[in-house]
Formats: structure tokens, C-alpha cells, sequence
């Protein structure tokens, strides 16, 4: 089952790997150094986790350096000593803020053109670098994060493992769903169910959305009861060894009128198509629209108002989006090793909403769905 | 024992008062307008939960724009009917990205200089704005931050509450430690009976650190299980109404040895002389300063390297930051009203570590604490 997307044939190690292609990226950008400071891209190239940490990655030799407040030094010492890091890595303490380390960091050296993380660095940060530290400041979008969908082996064994137990609970969610309780302890009693079923935590705020509320796409647990006839949208994830997983399903509590099977009939053809459509080098657009267009011929186009899906990995939206074409993205072409959610849904102010989300991953000929649990539209 | 902090007295909404205390801000700067993007600042102005939005705050008329996407237009055509929003609030629906809707508004009017949250907002974002809106771009430093600092007293009776609830959990928390089974198992725990003590959601990742692991001021729970002499630094918090409070209690597991007492007493001498000092006209920096004077008494300065406190609101960190004088932040006098925690700890590598964490309120005559529990060193 397991497909061979592994980086490691050549003797490297996973992190080596991760900080190679970065290196090349960097280098086709013509920069001499890269700063990363966003969490979970610094995760996914040393391997530590922290709430903060800036990593200055050198384009034209090895250095690597991690600047590390007094909270994460300890840890990171251990990182290197047991070799868990990439190669080369050192730590450099931050007494005072990061962006005085970063500018005396980038001080130090001889670097001109520096690459920075634009979607994760805020204004004021970019402001202040500019005037402190003396270098070209170069805006950066997506670059780790476009390393970041292409999954290696080990990241797909994490996620298909997550995949299966996230399924595996979807009996237990829906059978939470027809006691008739508020839609807030439902919640709890599916974040319960996700850490019995080994996950580390939830993936994000578990959404248990009944009756009005459904016509919301991401509305807030209530206090409000499930009760007769509701359309009750259920979406909640877990997050396995720091990968994330989502899923939702709709059901209806006791008998479905005929209107809410039609929107339920919809959606779950809408997803089909878009999933039909997985292979790579189709665009992420195209898979959208095959979504879209399925619901288009419903009628119900305007009700589906967000994009069909969303990459999982370290986060839980990451890149790819599978979406409209938007201004202010680049377009992204599917290949193998991504992994995203599938979730068309409609919502319809007064009657309600559905919502039907599963996992998939971009293989050599297609897709594997990472989710799969059956959806049942009458929960009993 | 209520003060009285409202700002209703002159029959002005909440948020009306919050709205114009914005807009006063934003004219002593100069501004035509003020657009708001952080989540914590928009629930702040508008009572709308949202996971996007932008709030356009003309400075010198009525208008109060809020873009928002499909996902959130049916609750603020709520807000707005049933009266719950700020007055004159309109919806802009967005329906391509967030950017391209700020530049059609900002295009649309003749305002000239707009703040906009240099803390909140990206590189990317900010370039694509000073390319597509003709405005002049002016960056905010922690503008509506302010004016969160100080509490009104909706928001203190809501702490007030928190405060309590999460204390009376205390003891039971504090057994759970004593049971010597995984971190992990505990932080579960913990979350549990924060959940049942009548919390929506925990704080942040709840933590327990234990042994070795207690050395690391901001470990993740492990599978490590606690056993006798163990040090077990017990971090956890809950957002009510979504107010965050968040409280630390450090046991040892069996029998204290004396050099885990000695520093337990250092940090419980440290708290109690930050909270003494607490009291309006007080420098934030003072406070750190009487916490870290004691423990350099004690020959533990360089064991504590993180800030003695962060101020607490909507955002589980927020200002006040309670530290060392900083080059990149302003600083702050402690005012009436002001909410922060106070938590000095030691973190000892070999040994472990002490934390005891307690949120106080700044009063008219000096502090109130909103969390009490007595923490007793021995878990039994």
C-alpha cells in the first residue's frame, strides 16, 4: 500500500533533505539566507517544537542557526546532542526580542539579499528589521510551505494511520448526535471520543451545528438542543505525532424531509465528482469546479460559498487550497504526495445546512482517501 | 465588591463607547480611518465571534464597515437586526479575498491616511494593499490593544467568575498529580475538569511537566509518568464567556526533598512581592523587577528567564506584558482595571522546576486576586 516517497535512499536524513531543497529553492530566488520563524515551518525542518524561534538558514554554506528564547534552549541542546536535528544545527540564545537577534544575527555576516517569511511576519517585525539590520530585506511567499504539500513516507504513515482512526469514531459521533443534547456537549463528547481514540488533541474548535445553526458554515457549539428533524453538521479532526486530520458529516436527527435529502443527495455527489477528479496534474481549480458545477446543476451554486477543501499536514489549512482561482494566490497544480480535504457543503438561511468532508492524498494514479467512513443522512 | 468601571453611564452601548473610544484614538493620530483585523479586536468592537474580517472604522463620520465573508453574513445580518452590534454597523460581503475587498472599500471613499494593525497584519498583505489602495498606509502599534488593557465591568464580572471557577478546581488538580500516571493522562484530566468546572474551551494546551521535564518552562505533556520527588509543574486555563484566566501550581510527587522546598520557597516569595507591588501609577516593569530581585536574593535570577507576567482578556496573552524593560515594546503603567497574571518561576536543568502563577486585578487602591487557591507543595 505504502507508495515510496521517501528522501532518505541517498543516505540523508529526513531533516538534511528538508533543509537541501530549501537551500535550492533559496538559491533559484538568488538569495544568501533564509529566515523562517513561522511555527510550524520551523517545526518541519529541525524537528522542535516551540511558540517561538526564528531559524537563519545560510544559502551559501552550512550554517544553520536556531536563535531560541531561555524556554526552548534546553530542548533544542538535547535535539542536537542525541542528533535529532539537521546537520549543522546550532543555537544561538535571544536574550532580548527576535528581531534584535535576527538583525545582529544577520549583522554578523556577510549576507546581502535576505529571504523572509511575508505571510508570517508582521508589519511592524518587517519594519523594524529594515531599519536595524543592514541587508536587503526579500518578501518571501509560501516557500517552505510549498516543500510542506508534497508528503514524504513517514508524514503518509502519520496521516494514513490518523485517517483511519478519525474514521473509525464517525459510528460513535453519530450515534453522539441523536441523544438530543446541546449542541455543546455533543462537542465535548466527540473531543472525547478523538483523544480516546489516541489522538494527541482536536485538530481545531469542533464545530456541532443543529437546525438554524447549520445554515452557518462554521458556526460555535450552543447551548441550543439537537431535537426532531434537525440538520446537525458534525466537523472535527485530531492531531496525530503533529499532523492533522478533519472530517465532518451531516445527519439528520429522526426522519429527513424530502428537501433535506435533496441537499444531502447534492453535496455527496458534489464531493464524489471533485474526489473523481484527483489525479495529479489536474489543477486545484478544476477539482473545485467539479464540485461546484455538481451543485451548480442543483440549483444550489450560491449556497456553496467557501472553497472545497484545504491541504492538511502540520496545520490544519495549509497549502494546497482547492479553490476558486484568486487574485492574490498562485495556482497550484496537484502531485503526488498532497493531502487535502474534499468538503463541498450548502447552507440555506432557514432550512439549514450540509456539509460531507473527507481526507484525500494525491497518489502516483490518482487518490486514496485517508477518510472513509460511511455517512448515514438519519442519525438513530 | 464590584467596582464601578462601566462606561455606560451616559446611556452609550458598550460597544458604542468602544467605537468611540477607537475613533478618538485614531483622530489624535491623524487618521481618516482604522481597519481592524485581529479577531480578539474585532469580537472586541463588534460581539461577533469570526475566523476572518475586516471592520473599516471611518474616524470622521458614522460609518462602521465590516467585510466579512459567505461564512459569517447570516450572523452579522443577526447582530445587526436583533441590535447586538455596535450602532451603524454595515456588512460588506467579500466575496474574492480579504485584500481586494479592504482596496474596493478604501477606494471607494476619499480617506486619505488609514491605520491599519502593523501587528496583525502580513508583509504580503500589506504590500498587495499599498499596491491596489490608493490611501496612504500608516501602521498601528497596538491601538485597540489598549483599550483592551483596561476591563470594564462586563468583562470583570466575567473574569471575576473565571478566576473562581478555575481555582475550585485547583485541589482536584493537584490529586490528579498525585496519582503518578503519564503526563499526558493528567494534562487529559485537567482538561476534563476544566471542561465540567463550566468552561468552553481550555485556555491553551494545558501543561504538565514533571521530573526533567519541569526544567523546560513550556514543555508538552509526554507519556513520562510521575513518580516520587518528581517536581510537576501544573499550568492549565479556561476561557468563560471568552475570557481567558489561566493559573500554575507546582507540586512534587511523595516527599519534598530540601532543595525542591528551597526553591518553591523562592518562587512563592517572588510571587507574593510582584502582587505587594501591584497598585495603579506602578510601572509593569517594577513588578518584574520585584519578582526577579528576590530570586537573584536567592541566587536563582539566572533560572528565571521568562517575563513575570502577561495581561489576560479575550487573548490568553495580551497587555500588560509584565517584564523586563523592552528595545521593540512601549511601556506600560499599571492602571485601575488593568487584568495580568503573575508567575515567576525557576527552571533548574537537572533538578526541575517551580512555577506558581495567579491572575490579579489592578483596583483603585491597589490589587485584587481573581485566582486563590492555596498551593501546597506535596501532592498526596
Amino acid at each position: 500500500m505504502t507508495e515510496k516517497l521517501s528522501d532518505t535512499s541517498d543516505g540523508m536524513t529526513l531533516l538534511d533533505g528538508r533543509i537541501m531543497r530549501l537551500r535550492e529553492v533559496a538559491r533559484a530566488n538568488k538569495l544568501d539566507a533564509v529566515v523562517v520563524s513561522h511555527l510550524s515551518n520551523l517545526f518541519y525542518l529541525t524537528h522542535l517544537r516551540t511558540s517561538a524561534g526564528v531559524l537563519v538558514v545560510d544559502v551559501n554554506d552550512d550554517r544553520l542557526r536556531f536563535l531560541l528564547d531561555f524556554r526552548y534552549q534546553t530542548a533544542a541542546a538535547a535535539l542536537i546532542r542525541e542528533r535529532c536535528g539537521p546537520s549543522g544545527l546550532e543555537v544561538v540564545p535571544v536574550t532580548g526580542s527576535y528581531e534584535e537577534a535576527v538583525a545582529a544575527v544577520l549583522n554578523s555576516t556577510s549576507v546581502a539579499r535576505v529571504g523572509l517569511e511575508a505571510d508570517h511576519m508582521t508589519v511592524r517585525q518587517w519594519q523594524w528589521l529594515d531599519r536595524h539590520a543592514h541587508v536587503s530585506l526579500v518578501p518571501l511567499v509560501e516557500l517552505v510551505e510549498r516543500l510542506r504539500m508534497i508528503k514524504d513516507e513517514g508524514e503518509l504513515a502519520i496521516l494514513r494511520r490518523a485517517g483511519r482512526l478519525l474514521s473509525e469514531i464517525v459510528p460513535d459521533v453519530m450515534a453522539l448526535a441523536a441523544l438530543k443534547r446541546p449542541e455543546v456537549e455533543i462537542a465535548r463528547g466527540i473531543d472525547q471520543l478523538v483523544l480516546e481514540a489516541g489522538f494527541e488533541r482536536t485538530a481545531f474548535e469542533t464545530i456541532v451545528a443543529s437546525g438554524p445553526n447549520s445554515a452557518l458554515p462554521h458556526a460555535h457549539p450552543t447551548a441550543r438542543k439537537l431535537s426532531n428533524g434537525d440538520l446537525v453538521i458534525l466537523d472535527f479532526g485530531g492531531v496525530l505525532d503533529g499532523y492533522c486530520v478533519d472530517i465532518s458529516r451531516t445527519v439528520v436527527v429522526g426522519i429527513a424531509d424530502a428537501e433535506c435529502k435533496r441537499l444531502y443527495s447534492a453535496v455527496q455527489e458534489a464531493q464524489r465528482a471533485a474526489i473523481d477528479k484527483v489525479i495529479p496534474g489536474e489543477s486545484a481549480e478544476q477539482i473545485d469546479a467539479a464540485a461546484r458545477d455538481v451543485l451548480d446543476s442543483y440549483g444550489l451554486g450560491e449556497a456553496f460559498g467557501h472553497s472545497t477543501g484545504h491541504g492538511l499536514g502540520l496545520d490544519v489549512h495549509e497549502l494546497p487550497r482547492i479553490g476558486r482561482k484568486q487574485v492574490t494566490a498562485e495556482p497550484v497544480m496537484l502531485a503526488r504526495g498532497m493531502v487535502f480535504t474534499i468538503e463541498p457543503g450548502v447552507y440555506v438561511p432557514g432550512l439549514g445546512g450540509v456539509r460531507i468532508e473527507d481526507d484525500v492524498l494525491v497518489t502516483a494514479s490518482g487518490v486514496e482517501r485517508l477518510t472513509y467512513s460511511a455517512g448515514e443522512l438519519v442519525a438513530t
